[in-house]
Formats: structure tokens, C-alpha cells, sequence
């Protein structure tokens, strides 16, 4: 199924022992489980931390029923509240695994950049209020395409490698307000979230467009910027292999 | 000035004796006042009702301040909360006057048609969730068009006419949600929400096209369709006379 939530009232997307109903998993988990009769277990393509968004979060999980996908969407949505949405549910083959299977991600990232505070896009954007040297941004972005060990722009976690591929960083400038849509082969913790904070010290000229390159080679995440909020960021897009 | 703001949790536009803080009249009063000693009373084109949003809504005040007016801006963006905020301020002739020269004013109502809830924009649509005939709306508001008695289609109010000019309604078809601007000399009270509530069982095929000329001429408001939900209307522009 395809999941699209604000993420603003949750503890972000899995499920935490006592606190089900702040999880997007819990709430899916919850009412799957009640339609069906049987512990239902729900198995995102990767977890979204508290306060983030997703526009196409991905995700399975198996189920004795009758019900036809169309049947079991609509259930959902009747029982999810209004800050949740199943765009689409449809059978897969056994083999078929929402995470395992990831072959790249997409990520958007929005700041405001005009003074005057956003109204009705608030809960979705990086009220940042001022204005970024786009040139400078992308030009350091440029250093992070391909594969590289991003060890220095993530925070400490248990995954055993911490190299990673970015395929594409895009920037589209719109009124008063600067988008970045980072695609990748898998993200380490915080990840996209340090991309974009040190992307926008650079933009804010507060910081040489040489730092990336220097960052990246140092390994180190004390030199990179600080993690941007997480309301202005959205899973935008998963892709699988071909193979399912 | 012109203001723009998210109307979910205020009581509408205009200031109420005891509940200052629940308006947006009152909110931008309460800063004026704070920010120049006296009493400041702030003149809006027109009032909205309690959930109605504004994309543009304009209003005058009078102040004695040697501060400029993009000063005044930043104060007022500075202490209003999240949901509202002053896109310009400018310093107007004696005889501007935001309501009585007024010439027209067009608002935008935004209808959900797709089936699935909307996540992001939940606030700011009204979620019909059923596709609407387009053709047969347009048809019907063809004959609002011009220079008629809107009795029909307003709740009852003090004022002395209830004739009123409509210029313009536009259709936009978008992504799983239909735009509805109607522009027009002046509005009677709920006259968009019960147009609007009138065109949707029109659309829904609830009753025929030609109701809405029935309706216009039997001038009897118990003729016309519900009044459709506060919050997907938006006031979006308004416009004023040449003299100024």
C-alpha cells in the first residue's frame, strides 16, 4: 500500500511499545488487526522520525481475508484519522518485501525563504525567512552525487556500513520558497536532514562552498551543519527492483 | 495592509466584544494598539465568517507612528501567531477607505472530489469526496452571471439590497479537487457558501440545471441548495475603485 500522512501530531512512523496511536504503523497496525481478526504486522519501507511527512510512504504486510484491495483501502480510510491517507493497496507476489526490496528513495525537502512567515503551507516547510544563494548550494551538492561513505553527514547509528549512493540532488526555486528533492540508494540516520542543514549554511554564505568536499573527507560529523527540522521534510517517493 | 490568514481556529474577521483574541480584527488591533499607545481600529474590506480563510483580504487603520510601513509590517509579522500574517503594508490618502470603495472581490472555494481524503490540504478544502459534474455546474452558474436579486441564495440580513453584480465564476479542474472563483461587486451574507452548496447538487445530479434560474426567480432561499462548508472558502482578492 501507499501511505501519504502529515506527520506533525506523530512520533514518526514505527510503532513504539505503549504509544500505538502516535505511530503511523500503530494506527495502520491497529485497524488492520481489528478489520481482519488477526495480529496484523505493517512493514514500512524504512522508518520516518517525529514531525516528518510523507507524500508516498510504501509498505506491506500479509493477511487472511476475502476482502478485495479496493475493500480493505477504503476500510482504512474510514477508520484512519483525517492527517492519514492510503492512496492505493494492491496484492503482491510472496516474495515482495517494502524494505528489503528498496532499490532508491526520494526525499523534498522545503524552506521558506521569503520573510513574511507562511500561512498555510506552516506545517510543511523550514521557516527559514531568508533568502539562499541557490548557485552555492548547488554547487556544493554536486560533491555528494555518487557513492560515498556519508558517516560524516548522519548521526551515530547502528547500521553496519555508512556508505551510501546519491543518484540526484534537485533544487527548484518557486515563490518564496527553495525545494530540494534528494534521491539515494538508502539514507543513513539524519541524513537528508545534515545534507540540507549544511546546504543551507552555505546557501546563507556563512560557510565556503568547499566545506562539503572537506566534510565528506574528514569523516566527521562535527564539521557538518546542524540537522534541519523536520517538519519541512517529506518521503516523496520509493522505488523497488525489478525483480517483484 | 493586506493579510493572509488561515481561518480554522478564529471566530471570523471581525472583532467580538470579549473574545478579542479569537478574531483576526482583534489580533491585528491588539498589536497596533500595543505598538502605538493609542487606539488603533483596524477597517477590513469585509468581514469573513468564523473558519473562512483569506489569501488577500485588505484593510486600512489610522496611526499616529513615525515608523515606516514596512517597519509596521515586521512589528505586526513579529507578534501575530503562525496563522496569520501582513503581506504588504502601505501608507494610503486620507479618503482610501477598505470597505466602501471596494469595487469588486472574488473568492475561491475549494472542493475535495477524489475519493480519498485529503492529507495536506485538509484544512483549506471541504471534502465532498465525489466527483462532480463540471459541465452542468458551469451551466447552471451562467445564469448568475449579470446583475440580480441574491435573496435567494443569502441568509437574511440587515442590508437594505440584495441585489448584487456577479462578474465572473471560474472552474478550475485539478488533481482530485474542483476551484470555484466567483468575482462579483459585493456578496450578501453565506451568498458564495449557498451558491456554491446549490452548483455541488447540481453537479451531484441531485437536482437539474435549471433549478438554479427557478431559484433566482421564485427568490424563496428555501428553493436553493445547503450552505457549503466554511472552510473551504478563501477570500482571495479584492479590488478597489480608481479615484484612490
Amino acid at each position: 500500500m501507499i501511505i501519504a500522512y502529515d506527520g506533525t501530531k506523530y512520533f514518526g512512523w514505527q510503532r513504539q511499545n505503549k504509544q500505538t496511536d502516535k505511530t503511523i504503523q500503530g494506527k495502520l497496525e491497529n485497524i488492520l488487526t481489528k478489520m481482519t481478526g488477526f495480529n496484523v504486522e505493517v512493514t514500512g519501507s524504512g522508518r520516518t522520525d517525529a514531525g516528518v511527512h510523507a507524500i508516498a510512504q510504501v509498505a506491506h504486510f500479509y493477511a487472511h481475508t476475502d476482502m478485495s484491495p479496493l475493500e480493505i483501502q477504503r476500510y482504512l480510510n474510514l477508520y484512519l484519522p483525517e492527517d492519514i491517507a492510503v492512496k492505493s493497496v494492491e496484492e503482491v507476489g510472496e516474495r515482495f518485501h517494502a524494505r528489503y526490496l528498496v532499490k532508491r528513495k526520494t526525499y523534498l525537502y522545503r524552506i521558506h525563504t521569503d520573510e513574511i512567515h507562511p500561512v498555510f503551507e506552516r506545517k510543511y516547510v523550514y521557516n527559514l525567512g531568508q533568502a539562499l544563494d541557490l548557485d552555492k548550494m548547488y554547487e556544493a551538492s554536486r560533491v555528494l552525487i555518487g557513492e560515498h561513505d556519508f558517516v560524516a553527514l548522519s548521526t551515530k547509528s547502528t547500521k553496519k556500513s555508512t556508505v551510501k549512493r546519491i543518484d540526484a540532488i534537485d533544487f527548484e526555486q518557486k515563490e518564496g520558497e527553495l525545494q530540494i528533492k534528494i534521491t539515494g540508494s538508502g539514507f543513513l540516520y539524519n541524513m537528508v536532514r545534515i545534507i540540507v542543514g549544511t546546504l543551507i549554511e552555505i546557501g546563507l554564505e556563512q560557510r565556503p562552498v568547499s566545506d562539503m568536499k572537506m566534510i565528506l573527507e574528514k569523516k566527521d560529523r562535527t564539521l557538518a551543519g546542524p540537522t534541519a527540522p523536520a517538519q519541512g521534510l517529506c518521503l516523496y517517493s520509493v522505488e523497488y527492483k525489478d525483480e517483484i
